[in-house]
């Protein structure tokens, strides 16, 4: 064997004010790619990719050659609003049909929750109460929403459609694939709206965009039906809790399931905690593995290199 | 308009000793079909159709002319083993679809509930507490087996596919469509015994026959793999619930969700109710609706009576 040149290694710096990422990927490294704090980068010049999560604002400011930076996820909503995130920096973000798959699974879970009222099982069993007066409808005359009809929201239909639901989703863009059988697709700008109005069970994986900051308020909620339910999967930002709560007191909302927040954890103190039809999993929905997640950016990256697009690159323009 | 003759009534003789079958269908009789109680009838040879869950053993001695005998669900097996049934009396069973959609979404729940250990973010809730160290793996690399692949099975492997998770089904019966995508359906007897060998998360919706009684035993608990789970919707026979409380005490099983039990209600000292791995459901999985069931007899007595095959016909020599 002749000697060859050492492997060239790719170093990612972390930039995260919320999670120790280094620490987080420290198993998922290979000999060849490596997650390494800004306080292990010698020379910033060097530094060409950066993985991200809610990132300092001046996060960027220090890397000069700075070619790509990766959400350790699906969002991307706080790098695409770093004031140092330098305009031509590509932001790339993780499309993993596992992830999709898990996020499927968790939704379709809390659909079943709702429909078949699950919880009073949970909570009727240290009881020893063997109670079995809750009749549920059949599933097909269940109407199932999906706010958002990207890979999340397409994987969450099709699982929740095989359970003989009736599943409408609302895209925000025209075009793509014809659903398959079972799952109705709005698209437009009202969608969002026609679709909340004719769901029992409304589940939202959209993307965090200007757009969809605070789309799950009072003005939705009043269009729901009657005892609709919310299950809440997207982004914390999506939700104005005050309003949430608003429309369960009222008796208007049946109940709810919320994974997530605008600050995590919320406080000891937050009104979801003790509240009887609120169901809190802690962001919790989905998860990436870590080595798929630096494979999904070493790829990215030698796309790049390779004067092609990185198939994980997100518009900026339309924020996802 | 012709004066025409009064419309036939279907009487229906409810033949039961653990459910009030007139009450239960009081509010789904229609004007020509009903649901009465032995005592309601005044000349039993009249009576040709009975509905019937768990007979006394002497239950059909009274009717010589009866025909036909519905079960309230999908199984027979009691039905089947009364002794005074006679052996020209067709026994049928109800299949809908949205029954086992029911089944499917139910079956789907305890497999994510277990996958993704739902139970601890229920059980954390109340202490507000939020943790979320644990990663489940992803769907892909979790087996899921299914025992038994008819309209319940089926159905059920769809809905658990469509999450994403690796499915493999046990069918007793040779033949029957190719599976779907994702769907990987072992034949013979040995099928059961080669499932559970290799399923991380095993759900059982076999019928209940001599040869599956009992079927969830020592002996099979001891070929699962080490942490594997139970999913018991079928019935209360074909669980050994000893065999399950030593598998789990023993560390070999992870845990267990039972919906059915051999003595329903299961008595305040039950082991189950206070075990922290299993999971108690009060044989809610599926149910079809009232109306449905009353229609579907009609429909089978009325091809009875044209000379065809009913089509929701058991086999006797099968036993489902």
């Amino acid at each position: 064997m002749t000697q060859g040149q050492p492997p060239e290694v790719l170093n990612i710096v972390a930039l995260s004010r919320v999670f120790d990422l280094p620490e987080l990927f420290a198993a998922a490294n290979t000999p060849t790619v490596r997650v390494i704090g800004p306080d292990q980068v010698t020379d910033p010049s060097q530094i060409e990719v950066a993985i991200s999560w809610a990132p300092e604002p001046d996060a960027f400011a220090r890397y000069p050659n700075l070619r790509m930076v990766s959400s350790i996820a699906a969002g991307v909503d706080r790098i695409l609003t770093c004031p140092s995130l330098p305009p031509h920096v590509a932001v790339t973000r993780i499309r993993d049909q596992a992830q999709a798959d898990m996020m499927a699974g968790f939704a379709a879970w809390h659909v079943v929750w709702h429909h078949r009222r699950m919880g009073t099982y949970v909570a009727n069993q240290p009881k020893r109460l063997w109670e079995r007066s809750f009749q549920a409808p059949p599933p097909g005359q269940v109407r199932v929403g999906i706010l958002g009809y990207g890979l999340m929201g397409q994987s969450c239909a099709r699982a929740i459609a095989a359970m003989g639901f009736a599943v409408t989703a609302a895209r925000q863009s025209q075009g793509g694939a014809h659903p398959p059988d079972g799952i109705t697709v709005i698209t437009g700008h009202e969608a969002i709206q026609t679709v909340a109005a004719q769901s029992d069970i409304l589940i939202n994986v959209l993307p965090l965009t200007d757009s969809t900051r605070d789309v799950l308020n009072a003005a939705l909620f009043a269009r729901m039906p009657q005892g609709a339910v919310l299950v809440q999967i997207g982004r914390g930002e999506h939700l104005v809790e005050a309003d949430l709560l608003a429309a369960l007191s009222a008796g208007h909302l049946g109940g709810a399931s919320v994974d997530v927040f605008r600050t995590e954890p919320p406080p000891p103190d937050h009104p979801f905690w003790d509240h009887p039809a609120i169901l809190i999993t802690p962001h919790r929905a989905s998860d990436t593995s870590r080595p798929e997640i630096l494979r999904q950016i070493a790829e990215n990256y030698a796309a790049l290199k390779a004067g092609r697009q990185p198939p994980g690159a997100v518009s900026r323009a339309a924020g996802y």
